[in-house]
């Protein structure tokens, strides 16, 4: 019967082969006899790595040889060297009342700005994505889209100028809550003295970057996911500066359920004691790295869809990997065991050291706060007004002079999907993208963003 | 413009009054200035409840005010009382090849066994379960299948004798990880030195059960969610013995998918240092209620599902239910902000001492486990035969007699959905059910236990 298991063919055998050796680390002794706990392979190594960071040898401890069973993921969060910086001294006024006193913006470019400086593509990124969307002179390792950016491609840069930033709040070259705060005498990092920020704030960085290059209107503004949110708030920004929107399994409005998702990865984070509030930046410190691991498993799981699972790991364990793997090591382990769990722990240690986790937990915030329904603009240009004196290109207007609505209570029976009581907001919400081409793409596996919402959003714009 | 936000209706709004009190615990003193860092009551919380854990008055810390604006929900971890125990001296052969010496099974019921003994139904639980599935003399709490069970009820008493049982692995007065360990001389509990189950092991100590209650045969075998897998488990173990198969929001066969969301709630538990590898029993010890708090906040997401929690919640935030919020309570915060996320943090509250983490680490891999193809069980069976000589009813002369199928590659190409290459093995596993009649519900935003996976057994079974 197991011979039976170990004869199947595996997929892309010679990869699989290679991988014996790493797995090896997860054997135990024998099944457990009366007096033995279940072997714990996972705590062991969560706690040599504490170790080993708190020895200040901090390095992603993940198993290439696995990596490539569990297929290559693109890496978002490289960390990318050959960036340009954008640097302002002028004050940033945040949607949420605070102000950034400069600030700097890390960028990427690919082809050429031609004479009319009208060929720009701006693409925004996820969440944790650096700059570095593709391959550059400067930094030749393959960007989180390289498929997608080049000669031909789909943001062909034989015709475009492709400009990607990491995003303010991150940590890839951008002023985020691990850049040293400017009135801290230490010059000690802001860590959670960093302000919450908006999807339109990190926006209105980017479109000051835009006018230190001179470039006064995109071809298109493109992103996916976070960046779909961003892709339609530069639009409603900046609407006479933006020509195409191309908006990929992003929203208009996040819903409870993608807050939820966000909000049980920033718990996990924030309930690591190495988050200490924050506060984990120096060398005398230890980041939350097992708090990141486990938002990540999370995040993971929101990313990726189960049929695609299905065709990937099935219910495949990690034993059948192993040529003559013993009774013990067959046996149902608490630790990652099968495949699909070992692809969530790889997944989990790939990322806990290379991503800020308060940058995740700001940036994630952002994502929740995204609301493009006129009432949420307004009250948002309210707070904005109220902190400081200017509407910050917000529908204010609107709030003040338009006949308010009847009230109605925020519960209603949704009796089909797009019968909910917002969309007529989100619909005056979206009217500054009437105007404007916006290609709406979503897919139909996503459990973050579901389809439905880009459905919402292409029937609002 | 607060004015107009405050002024709308809340849900039920006198309840929403009630609740001010503790939801002023939330506040903070006012916007952060450059050395401020931005308030965190919930770490504060989390703090608190560790220093009263360890101060011995452990008490889940749920504000019950809160409670009411959230809703009720059924409460499957009520530590219960009056419920009868069957205690067996013998030992039970598991699946993977252990052996538990003795346990005992708490149970309740409902109506009377009349005098044929055939009008038995036996309830099987979710994971988290108590027996207490309603109100009985002996413990007049509500049930967490209230409305369920009584006469004229879905589970009708007048007619049925109906059986709950807390399932072998549990910590409601079953045997489980928290039971003492019979052969330890210091009498502490078994901790991760508890064996694996299986789906089957839980079973048949039920079974064991019945035989003790002199009963035969079930007039139904019924249950959701995990009690959905237990349903016909138990027809397939004892196809003689049960006479009628309902299955609730629950698979023949756990998806890498399902895995994947439980394996995320063991990680963030496992990782709670409190749970010191399950060892965490005694009055020197606290409990990981960090690592459960937050693993039933991971799975809340996955019982509940976004339509419902567009419902219920929006994007409402909790400064709302106040009046006269001030701005820095109205400012955008990390912990628990809007209301779908204090929901889930009261799920977790609530739960983070009433269950034991062990018990929620082992059951959950059980049903992880549990895997219903002809392929899947025959390997169980020839495990059980080379642990005990005997195939514990698992179809082992299938394995054994049948040509072998030749070996096709693990993954496949999914054309649509029930073209997965199991199907055919999960047909021939679920073959003792055929002549069974079987009711099969699901529901079609289940995000754990997709509705698919119930068609999928309908059409198997």
């Amino acid at each position: 019967m197991w011979a039976r298991s170990l004869a199947r063919p595996l997929l892309r055998a010679p990869l699989a082969r290679r991988s014996v050796r790493p797995l090896l680390r997860y054997a135990s002794s024998g099944p457990p006899g009366w007096n033995d706990a279940i072997p714990l392979p996972c705590v062991d190594q969560h706690e040599l790595r504490e170790r080993r960071v708190m020895a200040g040898s901090a390095r992603a401890e993940a198993a290439d040889d696995e990596l490539e069973i569990l297929g290559p993921e693109p890496s978002y969060t490289k960390v990318v060297s050959g960036y340009k910086v954008f640097r302002s001294d002028q004050d940033l006024r945040l949607d949420y009342g605070n102000v950034l006193s400069g600030f700097q913006i890390a960028y990427e470019t690919w082809g050429e700005l031609n004479a009319a400086r009208d060929n720009v593509i701006l693409l925004h990124t996820g969440l944790s994505a650096s700059s570095h969307a593709a391959s550059t002179p400067e930094n030749t390792t393959k960007g989180w889209w390289e498929d997608f950016i080049g000669p031909g491609k789909a943001l062909d840069t034989s015709k475009f100028f492709v400009i990607c930033t990491n995003v303010l709040g991150s940590c890839y070259g951008s002023t985020g809550p691990s850049s040293p705060h400017p009135r801290d005498p230490t010059g000690a990092p802001y860590a959670t003295r960093f302000p919450i920020l908006s999807i339109f704030d990190m926006i209105r960085a980017q479109f000051l970057l835009l006018d230190h290059l001179g470039i006064e209107r995109l071809y298109a503004s493109v992103g996916s996911s976070m960046g779909g949110m961003q892709s339609i708030a530069a639009a409603h920004l900046f609407p006479e500066r933006v020509a195409r929107v191309v908006s990929i399994s992003g929203c208009a409005r996040s819903s409870p359920s993608g807050i939820a998702l966000r909000f049980a990865q920033r718990s996990v984070l924030m309930a690591d004691k190495n988050w200490n509030r924050g506060f984990y930046y120096g060398p005398d410190r230890v980041p939350p790295h097992k708090g990141m691991k486990l938002a990540r498993q999370v995040a993971t799981i929101t990313y990726r869809s189960g049929p695609e699972w299905e065709q990937r790991f099935g219910r495949q364990r990690r034993h059948l990997l192993r040529d003559g793997a013993s009774p013990s090591q067959r046996a149902p382990a608490l630790c990652p065991d099968f495949l699909v769990e070992t692809y969530l722990d790889h997944q989990g240690e790939q990322f806990c050291l290379k991503y800020d986790a308060n940058s995740l937990i700001y940036i994630s915030k952002s994502m929740d706060l995204f609301d493009m329904t006129d009432d949420a603009l307004a009250e948002l240009a309210e707070t904005r007004m109220q902190a400081h004196g200017e509407d910050g290109n917000l529908p204010i207007e609107t709030a003040h002079n338009r006949p308010r609505q009847p009230s109605r209570p925020h519960i209603t029976t949704i009796s089909h999907p797009g019968a909910h009581e917002y969309v007529p907001s989100l619909r005056r919400g979206l009217s500054r993208l009437h105007a404007v081409p916006v290609l709406i793409l979503g897919v139909q596996s996503d459990i973050l963003f579901p389809v439905e919402q880009q459905r919402e959003m292409a029937e609002s714009s």
